[in-house]
Formats: structure tokens, C-alpha cells, sequence
């Protein structure tokens, strides 16, 4: 079950298992101090940092990169300053390794603890920001695990110079610098080889588009846990304060369209429609939405534009929505069901039966009762940092901090226990 | 992401998400009822139960299958009677859906709460023994999910009679028969379509074999709980009691060897080889263990087999053992390391220092401390009730109880919260 060529990334991960087998045992105080000498590092070595950027950032330049995907990929001095700011932040989070879950006496007299570990080797399949590469080290590092950093090619120079700061500092705090590597290569292959190392890696998590998360999850035998696709919706029930629906409505669109936790639909219960379509056409308007609605939705206003079945099925990411009327909360549920990616579903109502029902059916990572759907986040939810959103249902779903990082094992200890 | 084919198979997981659906509200005293009328049912049709599987017995016996399995499959009015004991047993556990597992006021008001919901729909892929077609019926209705059951072919009448009675009970009950499902079809094909149903099904989790629950893991695109492979080790340390020692490993390999937690190899610190292992050879000759032994071994008894690398890697499930003399602590964790599946490793020894650094140091399900290794079982944890012990880390790690068949998700209540 384990890979067995010899390529050069299975190399890596070959070290980065061995790096994870001496990082596990490390009390916190040791995994902390690397994570300090790593922000200080980031800020001494800053020069080199942003040179290295530099190639990277010419490079996209000369390939004719939009301007907003090239500023997404610039390391500023004060964008490095921000990132190790982050890093000394997860230095201060709880520790979640050692935590005891679950534990008691049991009727033998044996002692059974459940206690939290490192998953042991953590692969981050990413795009674009190099900040990423930064992060998701401090957090592997201070869950105990060894990460493996798979960039996109476009950063790689970039990644290659912050992956040569952290291990050089995590080095020189005792930590071994095979528990931070970048995979080699700039090709899919790499990526490939990566995704079929189990045994070597404990699990893959990709960030980035839909298409990137799909051929992971088809092809990895290495576990994954699927992150971030985002088709979420905003239901206004029947008894909704229209006002809210409104504020809730556009804030879940239009706040920040480009995440994943941004509305791409709105439902409407038919009995508030004639009211609130008026009302939410000029609202989206003004906040720059193109609304894609159904009949009822169009016949609200000239700009809107008819809704089609890819519509439904959309993660816009952009200024757009979907809109359509539904004759129940029971047929907004069906078109949840049907449509969504499982993210974030929102109602907005006054009615407390209809709040128990909604979020007693709808099946996705987090379900909001007159709130945005902006508000599912790692940040906002208070874990301090975040890893990535899990929209699947085993291990982890939702925002991962720090305990979604590790595993568990059973500690059961005796004085001779024998099984009779 | 989702499986595309109309096959028999995939209808049926298209059946058993629906019925997931309509299940996963329900309340405890429906699901409970459902199990009750389970219960009831498998004593009131027991003779058609015994008649489906007299067929498959005689079909059995046709192809000279040996004896032990054939009793493995037989199903009595006493076997019938037991189980359905267990299923009221799972009755009475406490209900995993709709616990909180984490929940806070965030600083801006809005209610967090992580809460218990069902995976959805479950498949086991299973092996022989017709009673765990109940047992994870029970289970997986118990939790909320339907489940969608995969047995032996050379179990497929008396299956198919026992699903029929579950059907008949829990629709009886209110419950939708399609939440309990066999997988049509005899052949790999049917396993095939079912890893490959993507979108319907949540988890799979194969019970049997280790080729079985290699094919699975490789060619699954569902996700999947890899369960219960186990080279398990017994360490005996330098400051074991060697009675305690003695007693321990004979409990761990021969009170019961064809299970997963059985122990498989035995490592011996060299400071107490040339007293403990005289006392090893004769008890284990004594319970009838043949020992596949190195050097030292060899020479402790003449009834010493010599022992291969292949030995290291192998799980017996038999009354033989494979058994090492290594210089120290740190070098039983290293072959442990190198040769385990992970699943249950047990030290001897009176030092406090040692158990301490065995403990951290062995990434395992389970750490025995002075206990047989025949302790990891859901049962003898006290969770009442056992799906299957993963091997894995991510999402269960152990004996998996109820709980263990469970996903979250994060209600979020506001009043009209919108992100600045």
C-alpha cells in the first residue's frame, strides 16, 4: 500500500515521513521556538524574499498575466511583516497535540486515554499566493506534522526562497528542516507522484479551484479532504424582516465575491416575492450584481438576465447571482439539495419553525439563521487560523484550525491486564 | 464528482440517499422504534432466515468449503436469537446525532454551535459471517445513515432473507425501507460501481482481508476507512516483570489468534532475552504457537522456526509468531516503525521513563502499556458497539462506536449579522 519508485518525490516524502517520526515526540516549547526563529527569519531575510518574488512576478509579466492575479503573487516587505505577524500568531493558539479527548477508568481497572497527535506528513496542494506557503507550514509545524508544499508553478521561485528560510530557521531551533520541504518539480507529474504516496503522506489537502480539487479526489490513493468549492445559498423564507433579507442578501454576495463563502443563489418564498424582488433587484444593482433570475426574478426588473440551468450549478466567484422564486421552504431544501456544493446555506426568517426546519434538512458544513454567509471562516468562527474549509463529511467539515490537523491514538495502560 | 452510470448499483445508492434524506431528521424514538421492530422481526421469521441460509450452506458444502467457514456462515435459531439481542443492545446506547460537540457566543454575538449529524449513506464491504449484515444495519440506523450492504457472494441468500426482514420492520416502523439496501449483483463488478459512487455514497468501509481492503483503498473514489489489518507487536522491555511478560504475550497471541488484534511478533530487549525467552518458548510451545524466531531465538529452542523478513511483515491470524531480540527500547520502536500496520503495539515493562517514551514514540491506533494487545475493541472500550477498527488517521482512529459514524455541521444563528 505504500509507493515504491524511487522518483524524487517520493523521496521527499520518504524524508518528510522520518522528519515527522522526530517532530511528533516535541514538546510544544520546542515546535513554538521554531515558529518564532521562522518569523524572524522571514523579516531578516526579507531582501531575498522579495528578489526571488521578483523573478517570479517578471516571469508572470512577460507571460501576460492579468494585473489582479499578479498582485495576488507580490511579496511587498510589508506583506512579509504580515505574514510572520500570522506566524507569531499561531505560535500563541492552543496546542492541540496531547489533548486528551476522551478517557476514563474502565471496568477492569484499565486506564484508557484517547489523546490528540500528529497526522504525521500533510501535503498542500495550492495556487498562486505565496503567503500559503507560509501558513500552512506554521500550522502544520505547530500541530506536530511535517508539510509537504506543492505551490503553483508560477511561485516557485517565490516558494522556493520562503521553503529555504523556514527550514533553515526551524534548523537552527532544533526542529529537523525535513519537516518543511517544497515537492520538486514544476510539472503535473510531480503532483501526480504526490497523490499516489500513501503510506508516505497521511493526507492531501488541495486549495484552490474546482478543477484542481476534482483530479485530486479522482486520482489521489493518498486520503484528501476536499476544500472550499462554494455554491452557497440565501433563502428568504415567508416571515423574513425584508430589510435583513436585504442587508443579509447583499452582504453574502457582494462583500467579497471572489470566496468561497459568497452566495451564488438566492431563493425567495413566493409569498414575499412581489414585495422583495423590487427591493433586492435595486439593492444587488447598486452593490454591482448581475442578477441571472428566474420568470418571477425578470419580470422584477429590465436588467435582469434569464436564469439557466448552469446557473444553478455555478460557483460565479464575480459579481453574479442566480435568483429564483420557490413555492415552499420545502422546495427551497430540494434545491439546496440538488444544487449546492455542501458549503454554506443561509435562511433569513423570523419564524422559529421554519429556522428548526431549515437547518434540521439542509446537509451542508455550516447553516446560517439570519446571518451572512460570509461568517463561515476559520477567523470568524474564532479558531485563530484556518488551514482551509472541509466540505466534505469525514475527519473535518468546516473551517480546519489547529485539532483538525492531528489524529488520535488510545493510550490504555494496566498492570497486566490479560483478556479472559 | 458524482457517478453518472444508471447500473442497478448505482440506483440503489441513488435510492439510499434519498431514503438518508428523510432518515437523517427523524428523532431518536423513530429510529429506535425501527430498531425495535428489527429485533422483533428477526425472531418472528427466523425459519425463513435458517431456510435462505441452509441454501448457501449447501451451495457451501458443494464447493468443498472447510468446515470452519461454513460454520462461520450458519445461522441457527440460537445465532438468530443473538443477534437479535445485540440489535436491542444498540437500542440502548445513547444517540450520537444532534450532540454538541463545540459551541460559543462569538464576540459579535452570533451562536456557534458544531453539531452530531449522520455521514448519510454507509457501505460496508464485508466478508462471510452474515451476522454483521444486522450488526451494521443496526448501527448505521442507530446513527442516522442508510446503509448500503455488500456480503460474500457465498452469503448472498441468507443476506438478501435478513435485509428482506430489516425492510419489512423499519418500514413498518415509518422508516424508509431504501435505508437499508443490498448491493445487487454477486460479482466484483457490483464493488466496483459502488467505490465509484461518488456523490452517493459518503463512506465506505471495507471489513475483511487485507486484499480486500487494499482494492478498496486503491481504486475507491469514495471515501474510505481502511479497517482492521493488524501486525500487532508486543515489546518485552529490559525492566519487564518476565511473568507478567510471559503472560501477557501468550494472551495477546494465542486467547483468540485469527482476529485483527491478536499479536503477530514479539520484540525482546537483549538485557533480558537470555532469562525471558527459555520461559517464552516453553509457554507459547505450551498454547501451541509455533515461534519463527532469529538467532537468539533459535537457539532458546530447538522447536524454533528460523525466521524471514517476510515474517516481520506478516499477520499471521494463526497460532504462529514471529520473534526478535533487539538491543533496545528505541530499536523494538524502530522495527515497530518499519513493519507494523499501525494498529496495536503493547510494552511490558516496570519503568516509568519507558513507557513514557513507548507510548510517544509508537504512531499506533492503540499503545498497550503493560496489557494484551486483545484489548482494542470497541467493546472492551466500553463505546458498546463496534462498525470496525480503522487503521487509518484521518476522521476514526480505533474501535469505531457510534459516534465514529457521524459528520458535524456548524448552525450559526444571528440576528441580521452581516461581515463588516
Amino acid at each position: 500500500m505504500s509507493a515504491t519508485q524511487n522518483s524524487p518525490v517520493t523521496e521527499t516524502a520518504r524524508r518528510a515521513k522520518e522528519a515527522a517520526a522526530e517532530l511528533a515526540p516535541l514538546p510544544r516549547t520546542a515546535r513554538d521556538a521554531a515558529l518564532l526563529a521562522v518569523a524572524d527569519a522571514l523579516i531578516a531575510r526579507t531582501d531575498e524574499i522579495v528578489a526571488a518574488n521578483a523573478a517570479d512576478i517578471d516571469k508572470a509579466r512577460a507571460a501576460g498575466t492579468p494585473d489582479a492575479i499578479v498582485d495576488r503573487l507580490t511579496l511587498t516587505p510589508e506583506r512579509i511583516a504580515a505574514i510572520a505577524s500570522d506566524v507569531r500568531d499561531v505560535v500563541a493558539l492552543p496546542d492541540p497535540v496531547g489533548e486528551v479527548v476522551r478517557g476514563s477508568t474502565l471496568p477492569n481497572g484499565l486506564e484508557l486515554r484517547q489523546v490528540r497527535v500528529p497526522l504525521g506528513v500533510v501535503g498542500i496542494i495550492y495556487e498562486a499566493r505565496p503567503n500559503v506557503t507560509v501558513d500552512a507550514a506554521a500550522l502544520c509545524l505547530k500541530s506536530g506534522n511535517a508539510v509537504l508544499l506543492r505551490g503553483s508553478s508560477s511561485a516557485y521561485a517565490s516558494n522556493g526562497a520562503l521553503v529555504e528560510v523556514l527550514r533553515d530557521a526551524v534548523a537552527g531551533a532544533g526542529v529537523p528542516a525535513d519537516a518543511v520541504q517544497l515537492v520538486p518539480g514544476e510539472s503535473r507529474d510531480s503532483v501526480r507522484e504526490l497523490m499516489r504516496a500513501r503510506g508516505l503522506v497521511d493526507v492531501l489537502i488541495p486549495r484552490g479551484g474546482a478543477s484542481l480539487i476534482r483530479s485530486v479526489v479522482e486520482e489521489s490513493t493518498v486520503p484528501v479532504i476536499e476544500t472550499g468549492v462554494g455554491n452557497c445559498h440565501v433563502y428568504i423564507d415567508e416571515a423574513a424582516d425584508l430589510e435583513t433579507a436585504v442587508a443579509i442578501l447583499v452582504n453574502s454576495k457582494a462583500q467579497r465575491p471572489s470566496v468561497c463563502n459568497a452566495a451564488e443563489t438566492v431563493l425567495v418564498h413566493e409569498g414575499v416575492a412581489a414585495e422583495f424582488l423590487p427591493l433586492a433587484v435595486e439593492a444587488l444593482a447598486e452593490a454591482g450584481v448581475t442578477v441571472h433570475g428566474d420568470e418571477a426574478w425578470q419580470k422584477a426588473g429590465a436588467q435582469v438576465v434569464p436564469a439557466t440551468d448552469e446557473d444553478w450549478g455555478t460557483e460565479y466567484l464575480s459579481y453574479d447571482i442566480a435568483a429564483a422564486v420557490v413555492p415552499s421552504l420545502d422546495a427551497a431544501v430540494r434545491h439546496i439539495r440538488e444544487w449546492s456544493s455542501g458549503h454554506t446555506e443561509a435562511i433569513v426568517t423570523g419564524d422559529t419553525a421554519a429556522a428548526r426546519r431549515f437547518t434540521s434538512l439542509v446537509d451542508s458544513t455550516a447553516v446560517m439563521v439570519n446571518a451572512s454567509t460570509r461568517f463561515t471562516d476559520g477567523g470568524q468562527f474564532g479558531f485563530g487560523a484556518e488551514i482551509g474549509i472541509s466540505t466534505q463529511k469525514l475527519h473535518a467539515r468546516g473551517p480546519m484550525g489547529l485539532p483538525e490537523l492531528t489524529s488520535t491514538k488510545y493510550v490504555v495502560t494496566g498492570d497486566g491486564h490479560t483478556r479472559g
